[in-house]
């Protein structure tokens, strides 16, 4: 099912600038029992991106709503929200009074999103590199066909992700979650301070490690890091937390704080 | 007007890839008196640019068909084609048989356009700069947020382009144009191994500074390099090419070299 601006219906202007210049944001929310657990983390990133693209955000309560209604009586499912300029403007330039157009789509989960949280995931080192610098550094835009590439480089459905590296060799992320190893007992995650999206779940990861009295280190992560990790996992609104048994086919011992991690962010409503 | 896949219509599937994710490649042609003078070209720059993303390419015959009809009977137009891969797919990942979306769109062209092609123009440096490296460099795809962000920079309409700075302060080009500076006689453009479109206009001015007894240089140029410039034109398929007047302020002499870059495009059907 999709909504355009709460109506329902599969289509909308050929003209909208989210299609024509990938001008606008999105959100990819898991629902559980008809809510969006982390809803309001997820608005809040949405309202922080607006600002930085300098998108009138959507009207909160009509955005609420609409979330409300695709959601009721839905046990387990995806929402994902696109916010776009609208239509309009002469060429990049944006119309002087931009319309925000908001589509709403629900989706069912898909196979590994399904797998109890506990269950690891088989991932692999993608070729695809992540451009460096810019405007768009953190932000949940549109523009992702540098992750669509990567994850077009395999086919193994028994591979759940993929890790991308930056155009100069650091690791930044998953193509769908973020990323964070076990060194030592402490954390380590890419800094994303030169590309990547600043992720929900990830944002949730570093509030926690305080509490479980974990260290937490945001750093350029090299290649040969993750050699050295005893424990790698990926994380996003979806999935949860999941470690990795496999990356590259060197295989992954159990992962015991990867699970402490994965409890707490359980207790605080993240989708388990 | 708007055809999608041939058809006259004003909408497309909220699902398409194109407005998802970006997934897809556009092409703008100059429309002069019924046809697209530059058509060969733009079409092997698309099908180049699919064979990179591993789009299956547009059917010529439908596709020249179309831009033909819509072509027919407009004097003086702008045609933007885009090409998506289409619907569905499970997030990133395309599906296994993605059926390539075509919509062409017809627009009036706009002011400075409009200009005689002799006009020169008044430009400045943005802000806004270009992320470096990745694998869409060269290529005129879908993720265009950094030129819709650097637009967004100036309201006054009298300055009709603004010139962009890549993550490490290199010149690149122009939000819509390409760029060429005449230094001591020889034409100097950036070189496009980092970010950046290769633009039509832009290929057929290296083709013809041979032609012309011009030195050209393919290189890293630095902001101070425009300051020593004697010219400095932008270029591309809608407006040919145009001298600046100038440039943040600072007024640039008349431009003989770029007259004759001008002329000798001219004879070859670029859009004047």
């Amino acid at each position: 099912m999709i909504w355009v601006d709460g109506i329902a219906t599969p289509t909308l202007p050929a003209d909208d600038r989210g299609l024509q210049y990938g001008d606008g944001l999105f959100e990819t929310m898991r629902v559980v029992t008809g809510r969006v657990p982390l809803l309001e983390r997820h608005l809040a990133r949405l309202n922080a991106g607006c600002g930085r693209l300098a998108l009138p955000a959507p009207e909160p309560a009509a955005l609420r709503s609409e979330i409300a209604a695709a959601c009721a009586g839905h046990n387990d499912a995806v929402l994902k929200l696109v916010v776009t300029r609208g239509s309009g403007g002469r060429g990049y330039r944006a119309p002087p009074g931009p319309r925000t157009r908001r589509v709403v789509s629900l989706y069912p989960r898909r196979e590994w999103q399904c797998e109890p949280v506990s269950a690891s995931i088989r991932a692999r080192t993608c070729l695809t590199r992540l451009a460096i610098g810019g405007p768009l550094v953190g932000l949940k835009h549109l523009n992702r066909l540098e992750q669509v590439l990567a994850r077009s480089e395999w086919q193994d459905d028994t591979i759940a992700e993929g890790l991308m590296l930056d155009a100069e060799g650091m690791i930044v992320a998953g193509t769908m979650t973020n990323l964070f190893l076990v060194i030592d007992g402490a954390l380590q995650t890419p800094a994303l301070d030169r590309c990547g999206v600043a992720g929900i779940a990830r944002s949730m990861v570093l509030e926690l490690a305080a509490e479980l009295d974990l260290q937490v280190a945001q750093r350029r992560i090299t290649v040969s890091a993750l050699g050295d990790a005893d424990e790698i996992f990926v994380c996003n609104s979806v999935v949860g937390v999941r470690p990795l048994s496999e990356l590259d086919g060197r295989a992954l011992a159990t992962a015991p704080l990867t699970a402490r991690v994965r409890a707490a962010l359980s207790s605080r409503g993240l989708a388990a």
